[in-house]
Order: C-alpha cells, then sequence, then structure tokens
C-alpha cells in the first residue's frame, strides 16, 4: 500500500553502522559468546513453581486427593528440566566470562572444577528436595500476613492477592539458589517479583521466619541485611548502605556488609530508611514511619520522629503548630 | 539429547513428599475444595471493562457513530457471561470457605439464603448498569487530571498514558462490586491495578469525585480511608493506620475505622504520610511533600515542613545553613 | 449449560444507555476520529528496539560475527516498519485534534504543513540513524551501573536484571523521539518503562551521560529537569515542581521550568525529595537520605538531614536520644 515505509537502499549501509557500534563496546552485547540464561524461561520456572508450592491457587485449579498425585508427578519434572537447563547455562556462563575455554565441556582442565553439567544437576535435585521445607516457610511469611493485617479476610485472598507475600515467596525460591551459588538466576528472579510488586530483595539477604510486608511497593532489601523472624515492614521502607568503601585506586570493595541486621520482632512503618552495615535494630523495636536511622537501637526500642516539625498555616493568618 | 535432565527413580518419592507437605498444611493449598475466582479471568474482565468506558482508546480502535452500537452490543455480552461467573465463583468461594456443604445448591437450607447462582446474576446485572454512573465520575477524574497536571496535552493522552487514572478507573470498577459485597475480585482487581501502576487503593475505601494521583508510584490508599471530592495526591503518598486496636485475647480487631479522612479540595504532595482512623484533613488542606501527620488540621490549612533541618558542609570546611 | 449467564431482553436498553453515555462526553471517547498511536504496536516497538541495542540480551540468542549482520538486516526494517506507522498515527493525531480536516492528506493546505506521510518518513529515519548515538550513551550508562553498585556482578547482570537501566534506556528512547516532536508516543513509552519499573522519567527530561538510578521503584524526574553527566540517584527520589504558576484566568500556565537542574557529579540518596525549576544542585553535591529540599546548593556541598530528631523509648521508661 501507499503508505508502507521501506528502508531502501540505506538499509546496508545503516545496518552496517549498527553492527560496527556492536564491535565497538563489548559491554553492550553479547556476541560469540554461547553461554547465557534466558529471562523468559526463568520466569516461566518462577510461574511453575508458584503453581508447585501453592497448589491450586496458581495454574490449574479443581485439584483433589484424587488428582493432586499426578499432577505434581507432571508438573515436577517440568520445572527440573528447565530449571537444570537455566542453572547449567547460568554455571557456562560464569566460567564464560571467567575465560574458561569450553566451559560446558567435562570439566575445565586447567582448574580441575566439576563439570557444569554435573554441577547443574546436583544443584536442580538440592532445590527440588528443599520444596517442602520451602513450604514450611511460606506457610508461616502467610500467616504473618493474616495476622498483621486487620484488612486481610483468609490465607486465600493473601496467597491470591498479596503482593508482599509473592515477593516474599520469590526472594525464597531465589535465596536457596543463591546460597547453592547460582549465578545470575537469582537475580533475575527477585527482579521479576520487584517489576511486578515493587519489593527490591537481593536473593543474597537472609531472611527469618514469619515475615511480612504489607503494601510491598518502594522496600529494597539489600544484598547483606539480616532479618530475624517475625518482622514486619510496611511500603517504602529501605534497608540499605550508608556508603560504600572504596579501596586505594578509588574502586569500589564488593562483598562487605554493608545493610542493617533487624532482630527478632521487629516493625518498621511506611517509608523509614535505615542504614549502614553496623546498624542493628534490637529485639521487638518499633521504628516509625518515616524515620531516618543509622545508629543501631535497643531492645524493645521505639523510635519515632519527635513532634513533626511542621509549619501549619491558614488563608486567614499564619500560626505555627504542631 | 546427552544434556536434558530427568529426575529418574528419586521422582516419586520426591513427589509424595511434596504432596505430604500439601497435607501437612491447610493455609497454602487448595485442594478438595470446588470453588475459587480466578486471577486471570478477572484481569481479563477488568480489561474488557476499560475497553467499554473508554471506548476507542483500549481493545478494538476505529469506532464510529456507525459501528460503536454493534460493537458494545457485542461486548457487553462477554463481559456479563465473565463476570457472573467469576462472581458465582467468588459467593461460593466464601460459603464454602464458611463451611456451607453444598455452596453451589440452590440454597444452604439451613440458612436459608438466597442461592449462588441468583446472587450472581443480580450483581452481575446492577454492576452492569451502573456503566453509565462510573463513566460520568471517570470523566471527571480525566477532567482533574489535565486540570492538575501542566506537563498534560490532552485527555487523550491521559487515557492513554497516565497511571494514576488507570489505578483509579479499576478502583472504581472494585468499589462497586466491593459495595455489592462480592469477596475477592475487588482485591484481584485492585492488586492488578497496583502491580501496573504501583497504586494500592483497597476497594473498601470511599474516594469523591474529580480525584486525581499523579506520578501514582507509592501511594497507599487503606481500606477505611474516606476522601472527598476534588482531592489530588502526588506518588509516595500513604493515607494509613496508626496501630491496630487488639482485642483481649491479643488478635486484631478488624472491621474499624483506621485509616483518614480527607475533606474536598484537599491537595497532598509527594512521600507525605497521613495515619490514623480519627485524622481529619479540613477542606481545603494543603499537605506539603514529605510531611508525616497524625492530627487533623483546620479547613484550608496549609502543613509543610518547617526550614528543613539540613546540614550543609563543602569540601572547604563545614558550613550549617537551611 | 444451566449456569451460563445471558442479559436477555435488557440487553439493547443497557447498549444504548452506555452508548449514550459515549455522546454525553467527548473527554472519554475516541470516536469518529481516525487517528491513535497504539500502545501494544509502541510496546512492541520498545521491546524490539530493546533487542536492536542490547544485541543477545533481549530477543534472539546466540548471535555471532557469522549471522549478526543478517539478524541486524531482518530486525531493522520490521522496526522501521511499524515505528513509521505509529509516528505517522501520532502527527496525524496531533493535527486531527487541531481540527484540520484531513490530517493523513497530502497537506494541511490552509497551513502549508509538510503531510504526516513525509514527516514520519524522515523522523524515523532520523531516529534509526541516530541508534549507534543512543548505544554509546547506552554502554556509559550500563558502566556506571557497574561502577555505582557494589552489588553488580557485571555488566551482563545489569543489562540482564537492572531495572533502573532499563527505564533509562526506554527513556532514551522516549527522548529522541520528543526532541523530533513525535507526540504521544514518548510518553506511552515511558510509562510502560514505569510499569515495569517504577521510575517515571518524563520523555521531556534532559539527562547527560553515564546516569544510574539504582533500585528504581519510585523515581520521579519531572518534564523540565535538567541532568549533568555522572548523576546517580536512589530509590524514591523525586525532582519535582515546587507549585505552579497559573494565568488570570486560574488555569496552570503549560511550558515553564518547573522542575530541578542537577549539575555533573550529584548523588542523590534514597526518598530525597528535591523540588522546583530555580533550585540548582551544585556540580559534586550529595543530598543525603529522605531530604527534602528546595533551595540550590554550592558546587561540592553534602546535605543531609541533621541529628535526626528521634524520640527513642523502651518499655522500661521514656529516654529521648539521637
Amino acid at each position: 500500500m501507499p503508505r508502507k515505509f521501506q528502508i531502501g537502499d540505506q538499509l546496508p549501509v545503516l545496518v552496517d553502522r549498527i553492527v560496527e557500534s556492536y564491535y565497538a563496546d563489548d559491554r553492550t552485547r553479547h556476541l560469540d559468546r554461547v553461554h547465557l540464561p534466558s529471562r523468559r524461561e526463568t520466569i516461566e520456572i518462577v510461574q511453575m513453581l508458584l503453581e508447585l508450592v501453592y497448589p491450586g491457587y496458581y495454574g490449574r485449579q479443581n485439584l483433589t486427593r484424587h488428582n493432586v498425585r499426578f499432577h505434581v508427578g507432571e508438573l515436577l519434572p517440568k520445572i527440573a528440566e528447565k530449571l537444570y537447563e537455566q542453572i547449567f547455562q547460568a554455571l557456562c556462563w560464569a566460567r564464560e566470562f571467567e575465560g574458561c575455554p569450553q566451559p560446558d565441556g567435562p570439566a575445565c582442565e586447567s582448574t580441575q572444577l566439576t563439570s557444569c553439567d554435573r554441577l547443574a544437576r546436583e544443584r536442580t535435585m538440592r532445590f527440588l528436595e528443599r520444596i517442602p521445607e520451602i513450604r514450611e516457610m511460606l506457610a508461616a511469611d502467610v500467616q504473618a500476613a493474616y495476622d498483621g493485617d486487620p484488612a486481610a479476610v483468609n490465607c486465600d485472598e493473601i496467597i491470591m492477592a498479596y503482593p508482599g507475600v509473592l515477593a516474599v515467596t520469590v526472594y525464597r525460591f531465589a535465596h536457596e539458589l543463591h546460597v547453592m551459588e547460582v549465578p545470575l538466576i537469582p537475580r533475575i528472579m527477585t527482579e521479576w517479583a520487584h517489576a511486578v510488586t515493587g519489593v527490591d530483595i537481593h536473593p543474597g539477604a537472609r531472611i527469618g521466619r514469619s515475615f511480612f510486608i504489607d503494601h510491598a511497593t518502594g522496600v529494597v532489601i539489600g544484598e547483606t541485611t539480616e532479618i530475624g523472624d517475625h518482622v514486619k515492614l510496611y511500603q517504602g521502607v529501605t534497608l540499605g548502605a550508608l556508603s560504600f568503601p572504596k579501596d586505594e585506586r578509588g574502586r569500589l570493595i564488593r562483598g562487605q556488609k554493608r545493610h542493617p541486621t533487624v532482630r527478632d520482632g521487629v516493625t518498621i512503618y511506611a517509608n523509614a530508611t535505615v542504614l549502614g552495615g553496623q546498624t542493628v535494630l534490637g529485639r521487638g523495636s518499633v521504628i516509625g514511619a518515616s524515620v531516618f536511622l543509622t545508629t543501631s537501637t535497643p531492645e524493645q526500642a521505639s523510635v519515632r520522629l519527635k513532634d513533626p516539625d511542621l509549619q501549619v498555616a491558614t488563608r486567614d493568618g499564619a500560626k505555627t503548630a504542631s
């Protein structure tokens, strides 16, 4: 039709310029390398895992004691196959990045490493064997949501609709893989949850039982955060780093404890910011909304903004009040 | 192929362990129960409703005065059928949860309740008959967005691209169903909007006309919030609960007024937090960015942070300034 | 089946009421107009552009120096065709909105404007020719993410998983089109990124090289913001407007500088709010977490909350501390 657009004789020139730009910068291209996990496949794995750990809520409905065993027997091998493939890709990707000439070979001879194939098989099985334990933790998280939110109707509603519970669930999958030193996959998982829920939990964070995040959006939990049992966070809470130590060449030092420690039974209200690897919130502390905190608190402490420093005026004339 | 992974002879054992974990905890499984609304279907209903209330923007384009009646005549029965089915499922789900032995039967004989089928038919029709009134409210909301944002080009842009308007639109659908006491569906609707827009409006909140949320991300509006007409919120505003009263056994008391009342013409700027069921923001009040407020304000009040308590230093030496 | 729901003889009445509601308000319908860009097509263009600028990460994997030229030669014409069509629709939409009787004709005779067809062809080509320069900027953004985040493993992880980088990438596409005065499309692009990442960057903002937003959720960057090189933001930062000037009839004046200027090398920590078109953050300034700022800062300034005004109590008795 008349309005169809074609680049015409400029196409080869433009293609060459773009391909040249690929070779001008190796930071933003994945060319001539073989291995990379797939984001799409990884997200599909997460969705199948949700179906596995919350049966009847995600994916297939109408499960009964008669059909559930067949359902799991069908679902589990599919998850295993996909998860194995992505773990394998991620392990090979890391070796390729480190310069291994044949990352998917039987082993890197020079380094005597176990083959990625064997590692991926082992870790896939170890992850799947952890499913019952993960489910135990998730049940406590769901219960914590019910206990912590007066608007909650029942556990069905929480599993079907609470973004904080979804974010924590995906974090628990990702953390298992992180602990097994599976690269990249855990982060892709938590960033998918971040996109859907607004909660950014780094897979490296360590989080205890019965954890609940209400309203969810804007929560950030950094890589080296440690959280005890029965902790409750509200929207917009940051558990972050105070500043980053650099080495003598001005480069960031990676891997230090940069994020807070939160003891059992702590509650942190909306939009509070708690920073620093040395900051410890004592057992049972309550941190008020909008508090900015870079120091530790004693046990059972209650920290809140002082009488808020506000200026209140009306159109009839200015008055200052609390 | 060589790299394909199979669980092998451990499969039956693993399946059994996982199925046992389902029966170990009834909070995180939906087994041997018949009724549950479908999240996927509910989201599809929301998208069809968007097509119905904003014709030509969502879904089918190129509508004219010649074809629009046929378009609506085709779309409406599809919505009705799906909505009926989900409302029916939700009503049966609630009765099943309460122990009714045959929730989808003609009636629970013991309680003399109207059958879920009949209730679902009535509520579906009542909802659809409200569409013109809902459209009137939405038009006022779109106008409020245009009047409130100097960056807005026209109403087309607002309907096509403003997340705050999308969140409020979905809330208005959900609130209608909430008022009719349809369980679960309203919350699934608003949590879909929450995921897409970052705005968490509980379906139970009561919100007047000409409501606008600019930039949207991070806004939380709790279940018992009351908002008048011509109110404007910015990103990150929380209208939340101060603390939750518990009964003598330490359990949360559900159903009390826990969230603020916001009168006509109030503006609340970015990241302000207003808490408490007794907190009333008087007509025409302006609450500044980042303000934390747990007390009421008079009419026409202007509340803002005092000269900000900041510490300003430069590398040449420390100076304290505003 | 027995439970299928049909509206029945009330259908024609209901359809008429809804169609009447369309004609009662021209703000919320797109009827009897021909032109409107498609959100779905626009989002597909963004995804194809991501595949083009980050080869091997998005879309097709396993690119090599042997097949990459063919891949680009196939992808580029597809993008061009779709982008042309949407730009054409957007230009016609704007003319139709302004009352042009035949916006897709050879030209509006009365105004001697170039035809939308020709303008769309020119702008599509100009955009595509900018791809190598856009890639240069993106490489610097990716590097800034690596340099700025101690948790970052390598550039692959950043491109695959960092929402801040995704938001900035989509902004850079949208800004190019905004500069060429393509209506509506840029905003649809950035609002898609907003939905996925929680970062709201207006396409009109001007942002220098090596820009990084960590954790991403809740960041708002207004239309007239100017940002220099090597600037770093954290989650929840607002660069917003202080108040809106109105004309003598009380209508918002559009198009003025309402948002801050941020000079080279500035860092702004989590949840800080910086407002006002006259506010300039001097070169190298550091703005602390949760700071609320409406005044300019000198070069190399460090602005943070004073010793936080907190009230700390324990259950044994109240104590006031820092």
